[in-house]
């Protein structure tokens, strides 16, 4: 649950950040601004500001913005509808995100997941991303990612985006923001 | 046909649109900045610059580059290998462009195709696109596109990118860049 109060600032706050890296929105965009606040009602550790340009059958983009420290929690994109899931490339376009995805674990993570909900978090193959340098994101691969020390805005080039059929680590996440 | 040092000044003046769009890249990507010229030799004309972010099976991401005035030729994405063409949506970062695709013609473009290479042109369905406005092409529909007076630099989000199977209404076309 989020308060009208609280979207109507994180998504202020998210322009702002869409501004300092130079992406053009529209009105309807701005105003449109989806806060996810993944249920858990902490919006400054886990949640995520985005806005998508298209979702096609076949093609997504969207534009996200974390903010310092703010975590996308960990998650996967399952096949569906006799598809194999999401494919996702993340593209880091001003500050810096810290990505997690499956694979070989760093025995010192950069960056922590939000407190009180770490045993919710199991991969820990690190990817550190500035302006500029990008990493896709193969179907049906568990990942998270947190903004760094400035926050971060990310373009997304993906297959079609199901929101409403990522399968989140965490039980107590549910994916719709429901506003109080 | 294009000398090598027509295609070292137009990835130059390429870089120089990014900048103003605000998009940051790193070296290996400016270094490999594509300049199209169509097989014509009139790059001011006729010719695209662009860098590929992504291009999986499933999903492609470009940024492209026009000059003021020059014109992507006209083209469609066919079917190929068992699946629907490519299908892409432009959405303009800086400048403007006019986009021209099947569909009503309206009687007096905004803009008009190179000199001498009008009859290669055959759709005027009108659109045109300022920063932050966007539209996809479906596939297998013919669409050509010109930068405005100062230029344009768009986001291209598509599905799989085969530009050699692009089939170009003119016949005298090639696709790939050929250095003298």
């Amino acid at each position: 649950m989020i308060t009208a109060e609280k979207l109507a600032s994180a998504r202020e706050e998210a322009q702002t950040y869409f501004e300092r890296a130079g992406i053009v929105l529209r009105p309807d965009e701005v105003e449109g601004t989806e806060v996810a606040d993944f249920g858990l009602g902490e919006l400054e550790t886990t949640g995520l500001e985005l806005i998508t340009y298209v979702n096609t059958e076949r093609v997504c983009a969207k534009e996200l913005v974390l903010f310092p420290g703010q975590t996308c929690p960990e998650h996967r994109h399952p096949p569906i509808a006799g598809e194999p899931g999401k494919e996702e490339t993340f593209r880091c376009r001003w500050g810096s995100v810290f990505l997690y995805v499956e694979g070989e674990a760093i025995t010192a993570p950069a960056v922590n997941p939000p407190a009180g909900r770490a045993s919710t978090y199991t991969v820990f193959h690190e990817v550190i991303l500035g302006p500029g340098e990008q990493y896709t994101i193969m179907p049906d691969t568990r990942h998270w990612f947190q903004g760094g020390p400035e926050g971060a805005v990310v373009s997304e080039f993906s297959t079609r985006s199901r929101d409403e059929a990522d399968i989140f680590t965490d039980p107590e996440i549910q994916r719709a923001t429901q506003v109080e």
